[in-house]
């Protein structure tokens, strides 16, 4: 009974049109061109990184796309367990007319070739939003793109934080900051116009959201202008060799800023709590980042006080900060959980979190998913994964446990995939 | 198979008279007047706040009854998924003949009516006590409160230290203790006498438990007597601008000191371990409270250590702490687990939990459930979600995966319900 | 259909030949020779004691085994729900033709005898190999062990560090080193070398793993050889009382000299992190142990990244860590998964951790499960526990939810349990 309830709660999730409120799509090039922008993924090459596959048979320069498919595929094999290598058989399946459940040295070499013919077609893109029934996508921009060549109905600008909160010691970054601004951003004052001057460029781009990554060790709290001066003074003088005590108090400042900048703009800050850059030193690219799971939503406590016009959607890397995200959206008006991150977003994890925000957050403050995408043909197994955990949920434990009827399950699923990302980002 | 298992099981221990361990009735007004009494729990205040409805509308003062149910029924929708809104249906259904599954503008106004006549006749409380077969339930009583004009053998009496140990700095708290005990507890002696004088008044009236709730960061430590009246002296001196430390000295006085009367008294000490209070400072009534879930139970080590003749029944707020309390539990003779409290009282959070004591704690050291409820309709609900998850766990994982008989089940499921409170708090 | 399938690929795991990873047997002494051997195991004494049975009468000298038997089957009751009571009915059903499903006052004694009777046979140790489907069990010795007298290809040896590394301020300790090495380990040269005899007497002696336990406060660093010579001598001069800040550099640098000969010796490193020793201090005998779960793999960054020749088998304390142990053996081609440890091998928590495990951490990075045992009779039940729990995980979350064949999942679970024992210890 409950895997025929299942399976007809995830047909009708499966047939919403949806959008995606996070990813990384390169809106110039958002699909891939070969089967290497798919297994060049970290998800891939980590994986067979830390199954023995050595970073330099990966990341040689100039490698051929094919000899690095064929390399991963080679070493794929100790990996065929985790649900990151069921997305890419779930991609070729739907993409790709594989009919195999493994990719193997046998097969690979057809799919490849299958592949390539697919994406040669100037509208793949098209076919695969088509396909994967997504009608826009959330980008996440650095804060000097120009915004320009795309569709922004289709590819909606973010503006990611990141560089101005953790990096301005750079002078790469305030060198950015300033030729894309036209501003010198040596004191609060003139920090807040460049800041301001952003904003202006991306609300008039159609943006949705201000969005960041957050240290585990991260405590938003206000920063007095006297003192920003100071920290910009040091940093000015002398960039990444400036004191830790000045870096922080030059991103705190900047973070309270982008705050207030999202309450006068109406955006909603997405924030993403939890991670360490640079643990695995000797990583491949984009598989180097750990954490340390002791955080605490407590330190935000002075943010969401002092915003409450501001929406937070948060994502946390780490299911033990599940239940603290889950208690701080049934309190707090403008907090709202959002989708499951990373390190989190695998099965056994997902069910766990999601059912326990399901039954205590107001069905009106739950962003379901997002795909964190790099290229627009993972969106299709990565929302199927979360729509299978999410049909498996509402029947589980809201039919079954708590005699809902179907009917009310799907419309609850509907909310949570697609009305609540609308609601939200598009108020 | 397994749903009439757990059927089954649910009728039996549904079926069980019980007592109700912790709840904060008020004994001369126990059960609701109008529906705005149980709406007005900040369960349903807090969510209905959460999903958007102005705190000024919830609390206008003066504000009717009838129309501060229909503002909350008109905003209830955003927050029908949740366990919570259930408790309110449920409530409604059994009490009050309600026959919908959701209350709407369309259908609450008879309901109300329904229950408000219900609720006048005399003997309300005595028909919803019976018709939740339960037989008496734990108080939540001040200090200084006189425990008269009701029957302790129903609203059995428990001793609530959370102003003496957090708030003695306060002079209205130093007030009403010299008030009520004739003692002005200016030093370790003093305030050793008077803390004696409440236990003997206390005990006199039928009391079964000393209760207190605990911040994240606290950690009970022996202090002296010497330190003790340091810090009194600054108590009185400064009042709430006494210095942290000394605050901090006198409170642990007090705890300590509490622990001692407990193994005078043959008392159990409630600890209810790990919230922060107001940290959504503009919140609703009751609903500012969170936590920080980085708590260890090592912080007790010195005090279980101490006490061996004092039963601790401990509840922890975060789920990520029930493992230390399942395992402490496990190895301490004077721990015990206690119910599921507050932001962990939800379906998934409770299957975890429970399973995991249910497998490694010994039988007779784990206390089920206990409803926290204001008002004596909410017992029903909530206790019947327990006995839900109960049924599901004892179903799953005992008779299905440990091939325990049904019989057996249940003779487990009533020694958690019932047996243990009888053994712990009527020893 | 679920229940049938669980079964299918239950009898297929659980006909499959092992070797236990991590025991605490005494191959002179493997099995047991009476029941009380069995029921003295610390996990019957502990939960005898929590649930109220005096340490005097547990410990009594000179008890008689039969006797300390009766006392703690009197006492059993109240833990007779708990997962360790069931070990103790499969040992008595399948080795001793035990019946029934609880042992009691009234059906004790003929179990006693029976199993006294088959204890005796002087090949019981084999006949209970043979029957738990046994063929090499991993030892804990300590590094003045001998190692002879046994077939260290059924009895394996395996380093255990603890001593070294936080007991180097005994000069019993020291004592024994020096007696054992013929060095005197005064210097961090002279150490080193004593440290290097250890290994090589390992090694030749078919040491397939060095161990070690840590508390939660642990964080390994590379400590100069300078500061290596200062804290030494202090050890020398003060012994016990010398400062913790000599101790922690000396503990240090043993343990980061202990990493250096596990990648000269191509030894696999296994650490069991988060214990804190001796928190009940009137506990019984080895039921003194609990944790502080605020602990984080990031202490271990600098050691991963320091150490990519050496495998480091990781068992966390909490399930709470369990999300970092994934994540970390995810990313780091050194970390492997190991087991499921003590307060954290019991089934709900098994089924959680495990299930996280099997979607994310490459197939051959995963130690399935060890015994811990101290006797060899326990082998049986615990892995019987834990085959239970993998084909349950298997049976939903892998030929369920993703539709993997039963054969696919047979083979995976293989590996799991047999395979990566021999790929990580045999290579």
């Amino acid at each position: 009974m409950s895997f025929d309830l299942r399976r007809r709660i995830f047909d009708a999730l499966d047939a919403l049109v949806l959008i995606d409120p996070h990813t990384h799509i390169n809106p110039l090039s958002p699909a891939s061109t070969t089967l290497a922008d798919i297994l060049g993924y970290h998800y891939y090459t980590e994986l067979a990184h830390s199954a023995g596959l050595p970073k330099e048979e990966i990341e040689e320069p100039g490698l051929d796309p094919k000899e690095k498919v064929r390399r991963l595929i080679l070493n794929a094999g100790p990996t065929d367990n985790t649900i990151q290598y069921s997305w890419l058989v779930e991609m070729a399946q739907k993409f790709f007319g594989f009919t195999d459940e493994r990719v193997t040295l046998q097969n690979w070499e057809p799919l490849y070739d299958a592949a390539a013919a697919k994406m040669a077609s100037p509208d793949w893109p098209q076919q695969v939003l088509e396909q994967s029934k997504l009608e826009a996508v959330f980008l996440t921009n650095d804060f000097d793109d120009p915004l320009a060549g795309f569709d922004t109905n289709i590819y909606v600008p973010c503006l990611r934080t990141d560089d101005l909160v953790f990096h301005l010691a750079k002078p790469e970054v305030r060198y950015r900051l300033a030729s894309f601004t036209r501003i010198e951003a040596t004191t609060a004052e003139s920090l807040r116009r460049a800041i301001a001057a952003l904003f202006n460029h991306f609300k008039a781009n159609n943006a949705r959201a201000c969005a960041i990554s957050l240290p585990p060790d991260f405590s938003p709290a206000k920063i007095s202008d006297a003192r920003a001066n100071t920290a910009l003074s040091a940093l000015y003088l002398h960039g990444k060799a400036a004191s830790e005590a000045d870096k922080r108090a030059a991103g705190s400042f900047v973070f309270w800023n982008l705050s207030e900048m999202c309450a006068e703009h109406s955006l909603p800050f997405d924030l993403m709590i939890g991670v360490n850059r640079g643990v695995y030193e000797a990583g491949v690219h984009q598989g180097r980042d750990l954490y340390d799971s002791r955080v605490s939503l407590i330190q935000y406590k002075q943010l969401f006080n002092a915003f409450p016009q501001v929406i937070f959607p948060i994502s946390v890397l780490a299911s033990v900060t599940n239940q603290e995200l889950t208690s701080y959206a049934w309190i707090f008006p403008n907090v709202v959980t959002n989708g499951h991150w990373w390190y989190s977003n695998t099965p056994t994890f997902i069910e766990h979190d999601l059912a326990c925000r399901l039954e205590a957050v107001p069905r009106t403050k739950q962003i379901g998913y997002y795909s964190d995408m790099y290229k627009l043909e993972f969106a299709l197994p990565k929302f199927a994964m979360y729509k299978r955990i999410l049909a498996k949920v509402l029947a589980e434990r809201f039919c079954i446990d708590r005699d809902w009827s179907e009917e009310r399950a799907v419309d609850f699923g509907t909310q949570i995939l697609r009305g609540n990302v609308e609601a939200i980002f598009y108020a």
